[in-house]
């Protein structure tokens, strides 16, 4: 049985995406049933954590006959919607922005940027990477034409929360935050910020007060 | 009475720099007290969670007084060792690597990008905005003389684990790993991974699943 999706812990929804990418490299090697012993050696996430995680998903492990390698990504796949493919724009082209373009997120077939928005383009659009670049005035109409619903933010933190206000107007559902600013939008909207400042500063206060070691997401 | 900062958890830990900034921007405005409310209003962060992680810092709020703002700034200083500058180096100059030459977390004034590592450069060495870039092959020459512990990682997937035990040889203390690969390396070293494709993924998982709305790190 199933669980609905909805229950299951955020945390653990988080790490949804890394064991799609871990069971498909396993499928691709033609395993058929893997132990939490062996995704814990290739994932570095412990053992008991995966027992858990995968208690939610209905995957009943056995001793010395570990997890269906097929039902999981069947599992992963249905609540990754990975058969539909989300298209999303990206505002801004700076350097972030540009390696953004540049990588595209080539690895998986279910998300891509279709378009981006920097005040360096003209209004007519131009091209980079094959993804067009349209100028800010353009977000709104744009966006609605292809129906995107998700944006990654990579603008001046000076920009950030005037921008979101014109994408939560136009229905965005949600945003990938690069900014260092905490944007102010309506509760609809998901909102996830991933400040590199900050993340660097975190690591080298673990580093310094010695806490217990692990790999964190 | 300041608990000793190893024991506070870890999620209220990775929100230190976050808190830190924030308290920075009221004590230039002047503010000697500031209320859970209004850092809460002003970080996205519920207003209990807030009270929580300050009971660890040995910060007592009283009811319609708040928090004394020098306190706090004394205590996330310290605690963040901001009066120390930490020197790191990068590993990698592809499109990612470069925007970090770019950026340098020139917000911070304690964390610095000091060299770069990458196949393009010369043995002599180049420049890019004004962070010296050596071949990788100089890799544990250069960064044992300039006694760095902490390296920023932005190479090819293919690259991460060989380029990891290296550092882990010339006694690497933390990694900020941006590749998608789980690298493997001692208890002691720290590694934090920021895989910008399950970010996204995970992003787009919690929309489909309307799942509670709130700002996630």
């Amino acid at each position: 049985m199933i669980e609905e999706t909805s229950k299951i812990p955020q945390a653990t929804s988080k790490r949804l995406p890394l064991y799609y990418r871990f069971l498909q490299n396993f499928a691709s090697a033609n395993k058929k049933r893997i132990s939490s012993g062996e995704l814990s050696e290739a994932m570095k996430i412990d053992a008991a954590t995966i027992r858990r995680d995968f208690s939610h998903f209905g995957a009943l492990g056995r001793k010395g006959y570990g997890y269906d390698v097929q039902y999981l990504l069947r599992f992963f796949r249905e609540a990754l919607d990975q058969d539909k493919e989300t298209d999303v724009a990206l505002i801004g082209v700076g350097s972030l922005g540009s390696a953004f373009v540049k990588y595209n997120f080539h690895k998986n077939h279910n998300t891509r940027i279709v378009m981006a928005f920097d005040p360096a383009a003209t209004i007519e659009g131009v091209e980079k990477s094959g993804i067009p670049i349209y100028h800010p005035s353009q977000i709104t109409q744009k966006m609605e034409e292809e129906g995107i619903e998700v944006a990654i933010l990579t603008v001046p933190a000076s920009e950030a929360q005037k921008i979101t206000d014109e994408l939560v107007e136009m229905g965005i559902k949600g945003i990938l935050n690069f900014t260092p600013v905490r944007l102010t939008a309506p509760e609809s909207v998901r909102i996830h910020t991933i400040d590199l400042s900050v993340e660097l500063q975190a690591l080298i206060y673990f580093i310094k007060n010695d806490l217990k070691n692990s790999q964190i997401e």
